[in-house]
């Protein structure tokens, strides 16, 4: 292996091979797999990333694109001995449109930085989630990233407006060009967002900015049940447009409190919560406040508040968004998957069943976006159980749970994309023969199977 | 050719090799192509269609789907002798649901049909577009259809929650399944949406709904130049939601005020208008009385008005929609272009000077969706000019307009899609490198070449 050529290629400095860095590039935020990649590559240009792709096909070396690390599936694990590209340094805004409401980064600019510069100019990046300040922007497409606000922004999907790729035969695309309009054929653009770096490199992405929302408020509401929450969902989401809808549990709440940063909302200690967040420009917030008070009459809800300040407000959402940090010590196996909407009671009824009647007393931290019908099932391990019996009850959980979901019509991911966690079960959500065109797919664009192996599926 | 076991898949009434059937169904609204078909199945079902591609294989017959035959780029044209498959008696509304606000149609439905059906619902079926009383929801996925309100909507492709579809290997794919968050691999749905038959039938589809719009109003405007609808673009884009933006001449109104049905709406005979469509709630038709009042004093507008109810209202779109009809008798040439917004001025000034200076005399309609940057331009065949002469003298249009085009980093097809008609230009937008990635795979869904063969791009 020619590993000269990659040091030309990209300067000495951005080629590392150092256990240390193996160990800290070769992973994203999943556990239970083990980094063993053979080194590190920073490019700093497209063109780096095109001469990188062309040296692995040469060189018969697989490559993993690796952005903020910050992805639940294991798609950005390299355990293999390949060579992770890491986006790092390709963290350029480049520019920023405002009659054609674009912004165009390189993908290894972080979430938040993007977000930032957009409200500098006046506009608002309309998708957040819990990850924004490590998460980088090619991995946010690559995952098809969706996050709080989906219910008003739609997925990431929906805002990119132009990619530039490089294939993984080396071949550099530039895709779409942020036209809003373009009826020219297959848009491969598409192919790409969500494709887990299988068929190539995401290198610089244009990206759909809105209005910044104006005084955004938060209700959050104590719920007696799971039943409560759905029918809170319909009174308020046919009366006004919500810009998130999150539900989450006392369990969850446990944790988060526990920390010290924020707490516990209600003396009552409802089972469940509901955060809704609305824009109150043009009397919303009247609306939301007589929906309150008809919810609380109809004894959907036990007990509500309405943040003060936009201290408060963030206060609120940190019940929501700290749950994954409050719980990360107890080792939790988690399961993100969706159904529709109309489906939600039907799968957190039967979900209750198989949990209270094989696991009891065993932890579970719910919490999800039920107006995109995504949850997130969080497992949490017995201080008193083996990793290994852990693992082992969690798979037990998951065979049953995802026979539901296929009955159910639903999916085995709804945002955190298959990489090595979901594969074994992709042909839940996907018919064989859909996964079968997958493959001819990659096949087009990675002839060599060079492109981040063995995730998503096994060609 | 064994056409006996056609007739034994769909019935021997819903297969025609007549004369008058095979003209009728071989052909869309494209002028300048002969329909030469060698017959035409009406399928009733997915499993007829994938049985109808079954056979198709097994005999080396070329398929062509067909729809509403609203077309403008001769995608659903038979020119060589293909089976003509119509989706026009598979036009069921499936089902409504108003939890997940998901409308599920065969394909052959009628858009209005759909638009009624989500109305009667309480619901809003916002792709819209003047062909909406013939054209079919299957049509507009494969085109990717855009229309009046892309401003505030969107394409269609924002839209399709779901598909079902027959590949060109004749299996049935059940894609997404209209769950808003599904990360598990590449979402074949996006591929099927706007690829005009090449890859497969689409057979059913589901598209989300949303809440009908309040109190449309329709201010109309006169404006003395090109520079000045950017300008009003600009000034009303950023300061109000807009549900259209749309821009036609002087020209495109007098055909259509001779047709008798709408009377001129100022004395003052501007160049150029502009059509902003807002709905008012919440103060919205005071700002926009503002900002009009501000484009007078500008001297960007020159004269306006404002809907004073329905009927005028309506008056005021078929001003604009009904263009097309109004010109169809001169023959027009048409060509639907886009840039990005930002370039539109670029586009029009370097395109007024062409036509100028090569083609002076010769009367061309213009018309767009501005806030989409795309752009209908109609060149009339004067009266004393031969078809031939006439065809010659738009190619070679054509020729400077697509360099124009592709220095501007725009598409030789906004909505209409490429067919035959546009095919010989697809490589201006996309590069051949792109093209080449679009023909592997149609190679995956299409491996003996009969899906709609010679559209798009020749294999």
């Amino acid at each position: 292996m020619n590993t000269e050529a990659l040091s030309n290629i990209v300067g000495a400095q951005n080629y590392l091979t150092d256990e240390d860095s193996k160990k800290t590039y070769g992973k994203d935020w999943t556990k239970h797999f083990t980094p063993n990649p053979c080194g590190v590559v920073f490019p700093t240009s497209t063109e780096q990333v095109a001469e990188i792709v062309k040296w692995a096909r040469e060189n018969k070396v697989a490559l993993v694109p690796s952005g903020g690390r910050t992805g639940l599936s294991a798609a950005a694990y390299a355990t293999n001995g390949e060579l992770v590209v890491s986006m790092e340094k390709m963290n350029k805004i480049l520019d920023l449109n405002a009659i054609d409401r674009v912004i165009t980064c390189q993908s290894g600019v972080v979430t938040e930085n993007a977000q930032n510069h957009a409200k500098e100019n006046g506009f608002y990046f309309p998708v957040d989630f819990a990850a924004r300040g490590s998460s980088q922007i090619g991995g946010n497409v690559a995952t098809n990233a969706g996050g709080i606000k989906v219910i008003k922004y739609g997925m990431t999907r929906n805002w990119v407006t132009g990619l530039k790729v490089v294939t993984g035969k080396g071949e550099i695309l530039n895709l779409n060009n942020s036209l809003v309009k373009n009826a020219t054929g297959y848009d491969l653009r598409q192919l790409f967002i969500g494709s887990e770096g299988t068929l190539g490199f995401i290198t610089e992405v244009s990206f759909g900015l809105t209005r910044q929302p104006e005084d955004l408020e938060v209700l959050l509401m104590g719920v007696p049940d799971l039943k409560s929450v759905m029918e809170i969902y319909k009174l308020f989401r046919g009366k006004l447009e919500l810009s998130a809808f999150e539900m989450f549990t006392d369990l969850a709440t446990k944790y988060v409190t526990e920390m010290g940063r924020v707490n516990k909302p209600f003396t009552s200690e409802p089972p469940y919560y509901v955060l809704i967040e609305i824009e109150t420009t043009n009397g919303a917030m009247d609306i939301a406040m007589e929906l309150f008070e008809q919810a609380l009459e109809d004894g959907i809800v036990i007990d509500g508040t309405v943040s003060q300040n936009e201290k408060q407000a963030r206060d609120f959402w940190s019940l929501r968004e700290d749950i994954t940090e409050a719980t990360s010590h107890k080792l939790p196996y988690k399961n993100d998957i969706s159904v529709r909407v109309s489906k939600v009671p039907e799968f957190l009824e039967r979900m209750d069943g198989i949990l209270e009647k094989d696991y009891p007393g065993v932890e579970v931290v719910w919490f999800g976006h039920i107006g995109d019908g995504n949850l997130h099932v969080n497992i949490l391990k017995p201080d008193d159980m083996s990793s290994e019996d852990f693992m082992e009850k969690c798979h037990q959980v998951d065979k049953q749970m995802f026979a539901m979901i296929q009955d159910l019509g639903g999916s085995v991911s709804a945002e955190h994309g298959v990489g090595l966690v979901k594969k074994g079960h992709l042909d839940k959500t996907k018919s064989l023969a859909e996964i079968e065109y997958m493959r001819g797919i990659k096949r087009v664009f990675d002839p060599d199977g060079i492109m981040n192996p063995g995730k998503v599926f096994d060609l």
